[in-house]
């Protein structure tokens, strides 16, 4: 029997009443509930219970509370069409490589596990339409919700993307979390500049037991792009409205997710997305130069880089223990056209007598950063901060750490990052 | 003389030169550049002069590299119509109170100091219109660009505009940097909730010397709004797009700088403006609903609150780092609904049995924190981590300040925070 993460009281009661995790399960407390008895983790307290609701919500119900639990029926896998999908020798291949999220999290409640969904037989399941697209094979890399993903995920879905580069592969899907996607589709970007196919990550803001999921659309719509654009490198793929009429592909070093749920969280800094998936076409922004270099992996990242947000009360002390905690580099979010207080300068001095690299962007997000309008800016120039342009923080603090992961110069850093390696300054 | 800032090199050429702040130049270097020399700050270099361009923009001009600089003319100090405005009994009166920033950056390169620009004469030759609105005092708090404020000076502002509450004046206009003058407004907001005048934080983001400039029209407008609407609360008063036909007045709480250059920079997030400022009419956004509350000011801040933007690859660390440091307070901007990775809770932990407050909201800027959805959240739930609704980070930053210095007792301080103090939760 599956208790997966539960544990004292909680755990004593599923065994007392016998319910497992994955069953489809009744409970009287000040209502009565009905959904799929989900799985907890290490940080969980021990009087609550979890169900799935069938509207796809999560709720945690109080042992206490409860009058009365039963099962409503076996878990409910239903016996769907989980047999291989027919291939067609006339469809170009895709590989779906999985590392999870929401998108991969279907069937996480059926299982009562964290086991990956997005095996191809789920997948043709799931979503019969991509079956026509294409013949699409599936791995799992990795199952982790994106917040959990490290620089050490980046260089495993780095190299194992490196390794398909040659490959028969038309193009490949990276399911991915949506919490930190944006990070992920920047580490690819700079470590696989110039991959010669093209690679969508594609995650799900609702699950896909959800009516209002978006996770099949974004799937199809990211198989066509795939499928019928002629183009390379890496992009998000995701809604573009909260309609089903539109599927923005974004590039990866221009992307943020800017809304917590809605589906279409992600959008393009300073500019549109490089394509949009509509019904009947895909049309590609006009405005769009790829660039021509040829493919040149460098997978090596070294995390010893803080994003600091700049604000009033900040204190310049934090740089020193930055300074003192071995950090090689420090990205601002500074204010307005890149600034911070004078408070810091003295701090920023002793780091850049240190050698520490430090980049300035600016926390308004969108727009460039500009240091020689105001004395403040000319003063930061001065001290050696060097002014990273429209790069949006998240991208230039990965950058960062890809830069320091290939070299430990910092002359050679400063030429990394005003240099622009994959499109990420757009200005 | 005044060589402001010159010092080394470049002062010994402007004294060779004959050359002070404030003198129109001409200058043979690369090219011929007309322009006014600009005081420069204690951290610049000593082998350039600052020129201010007919443009607006500045230029530093290597002292090596000129070949010839002549007076243009003397101080362009046009004797504008500087005399008093008349006052006309029959309007209602508004106090501007200026802090800095490029709206009262105007005269800084004329007088060649930093001496502030907006007293009531001076206001009345750049902007006559506002002659016509509103009788206006201006007095003058301090002057600095907003990058360089502390919530020491936030306590300024509320104690000056606490000491008007009672005043004849129909509403306040606080000239201010653009920089951090979102931080300021939730200051205010929080500190002088329920404030019984409408109070318009005015900046503009490009400076009046410029033909592009937004001051003058921000300005009347917000003389306008003060005038012609009977609303109270903290506002900040800027360009709704890009063109001169609508200026916004945003909730002090739920305004965000978004651009680092462009007229419309501010935003309300999750919402629209309360006010639209046009051409006849001003209009209200009909799904606003002012607080009834009464006037309550507490105006303490304690800066020992630290904003962590979490990132693949932060080290945890830095929250010991923040608990050893005495901070009492943490609010971190997550990932998506209010995530931050596994590798921070034992952190977390420690954190809250140390009694820090630990606060969430979400790097996303827009939409709700849902700390429920995921085992992520629920986990951090679990920890004692407080999710801070639709709150947008910096004002949740500004507020966790704010209720620190009113209250040390965290159950205390966890009740202020999740309270709807200044409508800075809209959900």
């Amino acid at each position: 029997m599956s208790h997966s993460g539960y544990k004292g009281k909680s755990l004593e009661f599923l065994e007392k009443n016998k319910i497992e995790v994955g069953n489809m399960v009744r409970v009287k407390a000040d209502s009565t509930y009905s959904g799929i008895l989900m799985p907890r983790y290490e940080y969980s307290d021990d009087d609550h219970i979890v169900l799935k609701l069938k509207n796809g919500y999560n709720i945690g119900l109080q042992i206490e509370k409860i009058i009365q639990i039963e099962i409503e029926s076996h878990p409910s896998v239903k016996k769907e069409n989980t047999t291989q999908p027919q291939t067609d020798p006339k469809l170009p291949k895709i590989l779906l490589i999985s590392t999870g999220g929401t998108i991969a999290s279907r069937i996480d409640y059926r299982t009562g596990g964290v086991s990956p969904a997005l095996t191809a037989a789920e997948l043709n399941a799931s979503v019969p339409e991509i079956s026509k697209i294409a013949n699409i094979d599936t791995e799992v890399l990795f199952s982790e919700y994106s917040e959990n993903l490290l620089p050490e995920h980046w260089r495993k879905i780095a190299e194992k993307l490196n390794s398909y580069s040659r490959s028969e592969y038309k193009g490949i899907i990276v399911a991915h979390g949506t919490d930190t996607m944006q990070y992920t589709a920047a580490a690819l970007s700079f470590s696989l500049s110039g991959f010669p196919k093209p690679v969508a990550l594609v995650g799900s803001q609702r699950s896909s037991d959800r009516p209002s999921s978006d996770a099949s659309l974004n799937l199809i719509s990211a198989a066509r792009f795939l499928v019928e654009t002629n183009t390379n490198g890496i992009f998000v793929v995701m809604h573009n409205s909260i309609s089903d009429d539109e599927i923005a592909c974004h590039w990866g070093t221009r992307v943020r997710k800017n809304h917590t749920s809605k589906r279409n969280a992600f959008q393009t800094i300073g500019g549109s997305p490089v394509f949009i998936v509509k019904k009947d076409t895909i049309e590609k922004n006009p405005l769009f130069c790829p660039s021509e270099k040829p493919y040149n992996p460098k997978i090596n990242f070294d995390s010893q880089v803080m994003l600091m947000k700049y604000y009033p009360g900040f204190d310049p002390k934090l740089v020193d223990h930055a300074i003192n905690s071995g950090y090689k580099a420090i990205i601002f979010e500074g204010t307005g056209l890149g600034h911070v207080g004078k408070v810091m300068y003295e701090s920023i001095l002793r780091a850049k007598r240190k050698g520490l690299f430090i980049g300035m962007t600016s926390q308004c997000i969108d727009g460039i950063v500009r240091m020689t309008v105001y004395d403040s800016g000319r003063d930061l120039l001065n001290l050696g901060v060097i002014p990273l342009g429209n790069m949006i923080p998240e991208t230039a603090l990965v950058k960062a750490m890809w830069a320091l992961g290939n070299t430990k110069d910092i002359n050679e850093m400063e030429k990394i990052m005003q240099e622009n390696i994959a499109l990420e300054i757009s200005d």
